[in-house]
């Protein structure tokens, strides 16, 4: 999982079945030394090196929502099972819900003043608080924030690509992948939930990020690859944007392009929307009950069709 | 009012009565010059330089939701009538809770990476989302706040002087200022909206505080005075309290101060929490129609016994 299982974890997956064997893979060396007698792999961390070695994995448990960035020629070749995990989607949600709060507040400028040991209400020019969103991918994750947005007040639009029933309740107005465009001079905030594909590769270009209002922000929790970062900054340089928060950035610039880091009203958090305390815990229990299922002989919940992946991923 | 008045505001009220002369100083000095002249005033910046220079003077309306700054002996001397201005309690709640979820996702720690061009997970340890809030006064500011907690799930202890009914509407379960110590242990997240008067000055002082678990967030939206902010600082350096957030500061540290500013998990906002895009308009509002009241010889609302104020403030 990229992170040390806890002890207690270990015992109860070993305890599920007597011919059980937990191997911890601690380091790329571990993970390689255990690859060919490992059934199932909970977690992808070292996973493009550790596939070649394996000879009978059944089955991958990811730890990501999204497992877009998990598509290798080898993953093709051996077919297991590969699971999702879409449990922050809440915890998702909330995250981009502070960064947008942080945005429309300005924070980001108190906070620069602060640490330059100013006190300067004259450089904090708060946005208007906003009243319609638009949230790109209307799964586990773009749910939840269509929910927790319309209780605080705002029309949402999601955007996805099917017409799902559970996309629909999560949102005021639903539309599909031929017909939102039309709809960004209306969004105070635009938010991306979207794994990187073919489709959605820099899908928020600069012709794209200019059709929002001057005083719109956007915040991405899905993938870097879907904006054009270049653009964005360009954008909020301008103040043709009210400002961006990026949880994710791809390519992410080394810390010598200081203009990258210090664009005005841009907001940086280091991939940590799913960071809460509890983490770790609601990660064990999940996999707990993913294994049991799997022993049990039924199938893991969130499977995703390798097919469907290799089709929208691979270019 | 602080601010530059509008052309077309400035009309309305001249258009209020025929022998209605509007002077809109925009200086001490300019207040100075009227002074003898004005029965009403409108704001209160160089309030302490022009009492002494008024003559006919019979009101004042404030820009702030609280006076106790207002204080002075010749308001005493003098006894006009006092209005506040409490129309931003909104706006006010809606900044307080955006500094919660800024200080529950660690926003200062990505922030002050991002600014030294750091991509660094490992540096930010989001807090647990809050469940229960404490919150100082429950006056305007305090039951917007109230409502909006509770509106996102939040448990709300409110603490008042008095039991009011409106102030009990806003909470779960309101406590008096005998009572509300005991209840510190139990609050995630705890609000100052308190003026500042004898009976507040640093009542949020180390032996309080430290009565909050290690997770909690403080935040201020009232007086700066209310909270002892060196024990607040040694509290945040030692990792004693989860995070701090204050749009006042009082005395304020200057510039040189640099370890004040740099507190980890502080977040300092410049007394901005009313600043809006509408504000200006919404305040002009609000003085027209308390303008129109006093004309028509009706009271003004949001009257300040002086009394009072003065048996609460002066020591």
């Amino acid at each position: 999982s990229g992170l040390v299982p806890s002890a207690p974890h270990v015992e109860r997956l070993r305890a599920m079945r007597d011919d059980c064997v937990v191997a911890v893979a601690k380091s790329e060396a571990e993970a390689l030394a255990h690859a060919p007698d490992t059934d199932i792999i909970l977690g992808h961390r070292y996973l493009r090196q550790t596939l070649p070695h394996t000879h009978m994995l059944q089955w991958i448990q990811s730890t990501a929502a999204g497992v877009d960035h998990l598509v290798s020629p080898e993953l093709l070749r051996i077919q297991p099972l590969l699971t999702r995990c879409p449990i922050f989607g809440e915890e998702i949600a909330w995250h981009a819900w502070a960064l947008v709060l942080a945005l429309v507040r300005r924070l980001p400028a108190a906070h620069t003043a602060q640490i330059g040991g100013r006190w300067a209400p004259a450089e904090v020019h708060p946005l208007p608080y906003p009243r319609r969103a638009m949230v790109l991918g209307m799964g586990v994750i773009g749910q939840h924030l269509g929910c927790l947005l319309r209780h605080n007040g705002l029309y949402v639009i999601g955007v996805n690509r099917s017409p799902r029933d559970d996309a629909r309740r999560a949102c005021d107005l639903l539309v599909d992948a031929r017909n939102w465009r039309k709809h960004l001079p209306e969004a105070d905030v635009l938010f991306s939930t979207l794994p990187y594909t073919r489709a959605t590769d820099r899908i928020l270009d600069a012709a794209t990020l200019r059709m929002l209002p001057a005083h719109a922000v956007v915040v991405n929790v899905g993938r870097g690859g879907t904006i054009d970062t270049s653009a964005l900054t360009t954008l909020l340089r301008a103040g043709a944007l009210g400002g961006a928060a990026l949880d994710v950035v791809d390519p992410l610039p080394g810390p010598e392009e200081v203009d990258f880091w210090a664009t005005p009203n841009l907001l940086i958090t280091p991939k940590v929307a799913t960071f809460v305390p509890d983490r770790q815990e609601k990660l064990e229990r999940f996999f707990e009950e993913q294994v049991e299922r799997f022993l049990k002989g039924e199938a893991p919940e969130y499977t995703v069709r390798l097919d469907h992946l290799y089709a929208e991923v691979v270019p």
